[in-house]
């Protein structure tokens, strides 16, 4: 190693100790530390200040058939970072930039570039890039007006809705003249997502008066769901929904810890001429420029609010998606790591 | 009566006597002779000569929200008929011309003419306007052409792909340059869907390997879903879709009576970012005109084929309605009345 061009630093990483049966634990992952091989030429080196917990990620720990590969045992856990990249053999990085890439959860990586960003000098912290000008607000603004195509009067229903992706949906549907009813687990989850996202009302699915709640809220059915949960929830929103509804299938959290959560009101889709569209925005990648442009311009003028729980440092990142998938934060869960 | 300008003529119909209960049996129904009332002006009097039954009916005989108004118990049972016309005091129609319409479980129907159609001269056999080149065709055309629009190449798969809709819906894809795997119940409804219709599968429900024999008749999986049926089929089905596939949600003829089917893979609709919609025939009046040209082209030259079962007599309706419900015929159900 003696023509490396940097000490040997250590790393400090989350690696998948062993597959969750049902419900993750801390129990499935272990905390490494291992001496960084050096930067090869083409490749530049992040220091990861933000890492992004996202429930997708629960399904990427087993290995099943899905969209992502699913993550090998002993590899480091994948989720999106934002950091700075501290040295660099790549022609199109520099020392200084500030990137956002799927560089895992880990104190420092290693690039070639691939899937890296650099972000632009902008008003918006570097936070949001992981949240409400990051992936969740691009999947929360595709989910809505690719998909959902809402018309200014109709009613929008957004299930986690004090959640990174629904808290957008809902503001945006809002902007665009709709009535807006969430759907979120608990008191305090509601009131957030009335108070300070602006949905005409929020029902808590925990108080165990769904189907009565979501009368209340949606007086006139539902026009349009955009659907993080599935089970229980997405069928006390079937039953509601309207002629010629449309539902954007963005996630099935309940459905995360093993089993498929079944589906019992397939008949309104027949009845209704529902349309459903399962999506994953990674497919989407056209419509990026265009909704970060419009997120930037929200987000910076103030009238797209987001909130964050951070947890302080890398050894706290598996407790902190243990609760994320239990529903335990508000706003987007993000990890301090640097 | 001494205005009338015929003498009083007996109709036989059939009546909703009760609701059902979970299943349908000839017991929910009553046949009754009553006298006709004489025409007024600006009516029609026809003499049905085929009835079409349809799954659909079953939903109706509920007092359940759905698409089509319940059938009041004591009302005539609903449902389309070809006939003639043997009396009027309508400008438009003629005693001697051929109709279609809603006509009802009965010999005789007075008519205003709404939603009745002239048959025009034609090769296309009289019983065929119930079938291939009337509401079930028309179902068939619909939800291939304008819902799944599959490439040349791609697996489409059909469940009750033996009825006077699946049938249709296979040869359609299957001129497309499609592969086309049925589903149906038993060996002789699956014979039939491979040698008379052209299926180059067909997996047979009843056999108890559903998932096995599917895997076997799509190996490359299943792009495009014709679905009729919901319930384990469908549960089936949506393990082996492909991304980006589509489904033409069209019946649940495994919910019609009573509970709702619980659908179990709903995680494949987001995995592979499936699209579903539900549809009902009767919303898409725009397309019957290009549809019903295409379709008559196809029976009058003998490329599309359609098989039909006919019970002798309006009597014989209620029998041969419960035994379509359990799958219990073989092509499309017609009773001749007369």
């Amino acid at each position: 190693m003696t023509s490396s061009p940097s000490p040997a630093r250590m790393n400090r990483r989350v690696v998948l100790a062993k597959r969750p049966k049902g419900s993750v634990s801390v129990d499935n992952f272990r905390i490494e530390d291992v001496a960084l091989e050096p930067l090869a030429d083409g490749e530049f080196l992040v220091n990861n200040r933000y890492l992004s917990l996202d429930p997708y990620m629960r399904g990427r720990m087993d290995d099943a058939k899905s969209y992502a590969k699913p993550i090998e045992v002993g590899e480091v856990m994948g989720g999106g970072t934002v950091g700075e990249v501290i040295e660099s053999r790549h022609p199109d990085f520099a020392v200084g930039d500030q990137v956002l890439g799927p560089l895992g959860w880990q104190l420092y990586a290693r690039s070639t570039g691939a899937g890296v960003q650099k972000l632009p000098q902008s008003k918006v912290p570097l936070t949001a890039y992981l949240g409400a000008v990051g992936m969740p607000g691009v999947t929360a603004w595709y989910g809505l007006n690719r998909i959902l195509e809402p018309q200014s009067g109709q009613t929008v229903c957004v299930s986690a809705a004090s959640g990174a992706v629904g808290s957008v949906v809902g503001q945006l549907a809002k902007a665009a003249g709709c009535r807006v009813v969430g759907i979120a687990g608990g008191e305090r989850k509601c009131r957030l997502v009335v108070e300070q996202y602006g949905f005409d009302a929020c029902v808590d699915y925990k108080a165990g008066r769904l189907e009565e709640d979501l009368a209340a809220a949606a007086p006139d059915g539902v026009d349009r769901l955009f659907e993080n949960v599935g089970g229980v929830v997405m069928d006390a929103v079937l039953a509601r929904m309207n002629p010629f509804g449309r539902i954007a299938l963005c996630g099935l959290i309940a459905g995360y810890n093993g089993s498929d959560i079944a589906m019992t009101r397939v008949r309104s889709i027949l009845v209704n001429r529902l349309r459903i569209q399962g999506f994953i925005i990674s497919d989407q990648l056209d419509v990026w420029p265009v909704a970060l442009k419009d997120l930037s311009r929200r987000v910076v003028d103030g009238t797209l609010k987001y909130q964050e729980s951070i947890a302080d440092g890398l050894d706290q990142a598996p407790s902190a998606f243990v609760s994320l998938l239990s529903g335990g934060n508000v706003g987007k869960q993000l990890v301090k790591l640097s």
